[in-house]
């Protein structure tokens, strides 16, 4: 089973994988995440992991939208915890680091280490394990990376510091994409309880947001996550993204959903899956 | 009047400050976001103007995180039309055109443009004025910029194709920041309606935004917008940015707002200004 996702081999992405499938999922890396998307349309992977929010960054808008474009299924999610190390080839020591690379989320999140070793400088590069993939290969003087343990291991290179992100409060959030119709090849099964994310536009009158949300409310189904995004060709108006407790098939659900189409514009579900840990 | 901006001199931002204040005030650039924030603190600028969303690319979640941080007052809003022109230095012929320097969100807005002409790069650059400006000072071969037909003048280059963006339906929504408490400079006269801008998270129980919400619907209060970040040291909870029309002195905002404070954990109100036309 090929999965795909965004980045070099050594990615968080990856370590959502192993947690989605275990090891029998080989993990396909891609450039940007329209690619991952685009692969997954034309069956050139089975399925995609995809980082839909953080809890320092916030919400990866992109694949919001991208949820919109394509008509994939959200069978399941997984939350990483996010642990930046600082990586160096091997034989290189902590006080001959002088540029550090990694994506600019990460560098975001080490501040406080920046700020610690003021003789370091920052670069931003496309990807985590990129960066380190890039250090090992073109060696650049006193070049060292951000990224994962993981990253670490694949590319033969050393941690030098363990754990230099600001807060350890660090989780991303994945979604496991799979093509919509087909039959689940994430799990179903366990304990906990289900979610189920939709997307959907209100008209736009005064309490069309609070009408939307009186359709979950009066039911007593729990809203756990809403985003909204701009709606392309209407200046000012917006697409809302909701994540409630419950499946699908669950008759408050239903009627709720139902509730829901009668008071938005348009209205799609993404998935039920079962909520992450 | 000196107000802060973040980009260089030619910015869509400095065509905020000029429908903000006219030619009255001083265009004073910065690197960063934070620094306009921090300077507007050491009180080296007045004021700020900042992009707060694009009807394209959202929200700019910068500068949502950093209202929070800082304690400002929002005194007025305005939207710029944002026209995208392929711009070189003078005696550059399109033929000749090979790399195309601007921010990302530039480039991302001129998909079209660059899948018509394959044989172009796209290169990122921190700023849309500031790769004009480095286009005319290095002269990269073959390099052209994406900015303002403001910054073409400024910097005395070219235009080679005006309006290269996909949508025409490209607006930013500028804030004019000012100390709290002063007396603002932003103009308060007008026809134009008032809109309250606030921030407040709520405690992580079932129905919570809906409540909160019912404390503006049920006063007949339009909310024009919602917002949502993560909430630092609070994995999977939320801070919610609404904007309503009405102004704070009004007294079915002033019930509201009181409302909203019995249901929410934390409540700010960030200002009351003229909505932009």
């Amino acid at each position: 089973m090929k999965v795909g996702f965004q980045g070099e081999l050594g990615a968080f992405s990856q370590q959502a994988i192993l947690q989605f499938l275990g090891a029998r999922a080989r993990p396909v890396p891609h450039m940007r995440f329209d690619q991952v998307f685009a692969a997954l349309h034309k069956g050139a992977v089975d399925a995609a992991a995809i980082p839909i929010e953080n809890t320092l960054h916030g919400s990866i808008y992109d694949n919001y939208d991208l949820l919109l474009k394509y008509d994939f299924a959200i069978t399941a999610e997984t939350n990483v915890r996010v642990v930046h190390n600082l990586i160096a080839p091997p034989g290189m020591s902590f006080a001959q680091v002088r540029k550090v690379y990694s994506h600019p989320v990460a560098i975001s999140q080490c501040l406080d280490f920046f700020g610690r070793h003021k003789r370091i400088e920052r670069e931003a590069f496309y990807d985590t394990a990129g960066s380190v993939k890039m250090i090992m290969e073109q060696r650049p003087p006193g070049g060292a990376a951000i990224a994962s343990e993981l990253a670490a291991k694949i590319y033969k290179a050393r941690i030098l510091k363990r754990g230099i992100e600001d807060d350890r409060q660090n989780y991303t959030r994945f979604f496991l994409l799979e093509p919509a119709g087909s039959k689940a090849r994430a799990s179903r099964r366990g304990q906990r309880p289900w979610k189920t994310s939709l997307v959907f536009s209100t008209r736009n009158i005064p309490g069309a947001l609070f009408r939307s949300l009186s359709a979950l409310a009066l039911r007593d189904l729990n809203l756990v996550k809403i985003e909204s995004r701009p709606l392309r060709g209407k200046p000012w108006e917006y697409l809302f993204y909701l994540d409630l407790l419950g499946r699908r098939e669950d008759e408050a659900v239903k009627n709720a959903l139902a509730h829901l189409g009668e008071v938005a514009d348009f209205l799609r579900v993404l998935g039920s899956y079962r909520a992450a840990e």
